[in-house]
């Protein structure tokens, strides 16, 4: 079997090893900084073995992943690059790609990786076999990159149960600042600014927690992605910015009609990203009123189970004293929003068109 | 029994009507643009009588509320006050107040009001008697109201189970540009910005799906607010604009400490809006680790209603093909942790610090 190494042993890390495990697809040799923790990765399943040293874990691997956090990626996969020997395909998991690439790249043996799965938890506790089933798996190769090692790369993350896809470092963090880190740039903006009247209203409107759910996420994790990202994300808030000046001119006319344009054009993108997200099947908001008592929500849901229908996601608007409310849910596919309509009016609860918050 | 007026029938007006009635606070004549309507309105339990015009609507009510959209509510608080004498006290209930208090603050009978309850929903078929209960009414009197009508409003706000509570009217305004109208913004700046990136990437991350869920709502509803609030919304995209400089300032300097201090900030902002929220009982999230078939939620939502949680707001975090994934709940109370938290576990699935998205 070959042998598979796995540095740092987190959620993504674990769940490597827990995946290529299962599938039997390798040997999976890990390593931890901090020794104590060497018992829990071996309890959870997700390593054959823990090494004692970084080196002794990667020798002779046919693949390494270095899945340590982004602010220690540079340190950690430069020793296992001068570790390893030229027939080890050395990749990282991190959040950005251009500052790896940038000191790796021109390795032939180094290419840059980044699953879009599992949101950040607490460690190998909650790592799964399954966490990269369906997604998406970006890798970095650069000119240089060993295609043979490449390939061998690709073939892994495919038995992963992921879908691999090739873009270029720097094409890939200008998406990513826009599409991830600028939401929390955004969400920090706007706890800070709406504190003071919304303490004032005694009121937090839905579109405001909707908007800070991110705001102030974990400091240590997000400080170093944002660091190691700087130019990607600065540019995407310059853009931002001067979409924000032109927002402020439409509004400032007072035109509703000319406002009405501008928030038509939004409600299109809006769409398009659902699109996205659905894989081409859009996702169809429906909107439902109940007593917001402990229970009813399970009702809900429970009866959607039932009759087959996938919640794609979810939003509850209590009412302010959470006596009563609304809960919107999200399911892809003209079926399963049928169907869940008609679960729904099984239940004796209102269904109603799924407009948007207005306060 | 005094007469109540609602003028305009909608989800806040049918709301006001059903309240009234149900808790016998008067009569409840109302009034419709539309006579093709006034049918279901009947039906719909939230008025005892419509009247052919809107004269005959407001002749002798104690209290006329006009309740139609931003946009009409300057033309037809005009005409009410045209038709009412001097005993009548007339109030609105839309979401920006300067407007209004500007045409009509200097007339004793008009005091400006909006209840902080209830989503824009389709009409008078989503009114509920119970949509105001323990909700905030912000009520803007002016130096010349009358003590005696705002004393019979704030009375009959408090019958209807709500919470008035004064407010200048330009304050009012500043604070809704900057909790609800600002992230309306964001939302629609973020949306036509991710979309090419979230295309090429082929995912949409969770942050980017909450921080646009409202982008393009109802352009006609929120044209009219926009435009009826465009000098605070303007200035508090001037004050996002100054904030995002300085965010953008401390992030290309790629100083981890710098970040985190700044993310740290946020997360203390984030904190106390939760507390805003929790009406002083923060709220808090946790994260369970799931299958994501359908039934899952329900089992989850069951569990926890079953033993007397209440589940205040709600996210998911489906895997790419959702096979599985996170669900994250949020409760109010240090009590409610611990049995959601039990409940949990004896389902069986694991329940993890609600650490955020790192993607």
């Amino acid at each position: 079997m070959p042998r598979i190494a796995v540095i740092g042993v987190g959620l993504i890390g674990g769940s490597i090893g827990k995946a290529a495990r299962e599938r039997g697809l390798g040997q999976v040799v890990g390593w931890v900084r901090d020794p104590a923790r060497a018992e829990s990765c071996l309890e959870s399943g997700a390593l054959d073995e823990v090494a004692p040293t970084l080196e002794e874990a990667v020798a002779d691997a046919e693949i390494a992943f270095s899945c340590v956090s982004v602010g220690a990626l540079p340190e950690v996969t430069g020793r296992i690059l001068a570790a390893v020997g030229e027939d080890t395909v050395v990749t990282d998991v991190g959040s950005t790609k251009g500052e790896m690439v940038g000191r790796f790249g021109d390795d032939p043996r180094f290419i840059g990786g980044h699953p879009l799965a599992g949101a950040e938890t607490a460690g190998v506790e909650s790592a799964r076999a399954d966490l990269f089933d369906g997604a998406r798996w970006l890798l970095t190769p650069t000119g240089v990159s060993s295609g043979i090692l490449y390939d061998r790369l690709n073939r892994f993350i495919t038995s992963l149960g992921a879908r691999p896809a090739a873009i270029d470092a720097a094409e890939h963090d200008a998406a990513m600042a826009v599409v991830s880190h600028l939401p929390h740039v955004f969400a920090n903006q706007l706890a800070g600014q709406a504190l003071a009247g919304s303490e004032r209203l005694g009121a937090v409107a839905p579109s405001l927690r909707d908007a800070t759910r991110v705001a102030g996420s974990n400091p240590t994790v997000w400080s170093e992605i944002l660091a190691s990202n700087g130019d990607s994300v600065s540019e995407a808030i310059g853009v931002a910015i001067a979409g924000l000046v032109r927002s402020r001119e439409v509004i400032a006319t007072g035109d509703p009609e000319a406002i009405r344009e501008w928030q038509e054009g939004a409600a299109s993108a809006r769409a398009a990203l659902s699109a996205v997200e659905g894989a081409g099947e859009a996702t169809h908001a429906i909107r439902i009123l109940v007593p917001n008592r402990p229970g009813v929500l399970a009702q809900v849901a429970l009866a959607l189970g039932e009759d087959g229908v996938n919640i794609v996601d979810m939003s509850l608007e209590p009412a302010s004293d959470m006596s009563s409310g609304a809960i919107t849910v999200w399911v892809a596919g003209e079926a399963d929003v049928d169907r869940a309509s008609r679960s729904i009016e099984e239940l004796g609860f209102q269904v109603s068109p799924a407009e948007d918050e207005v306060r």
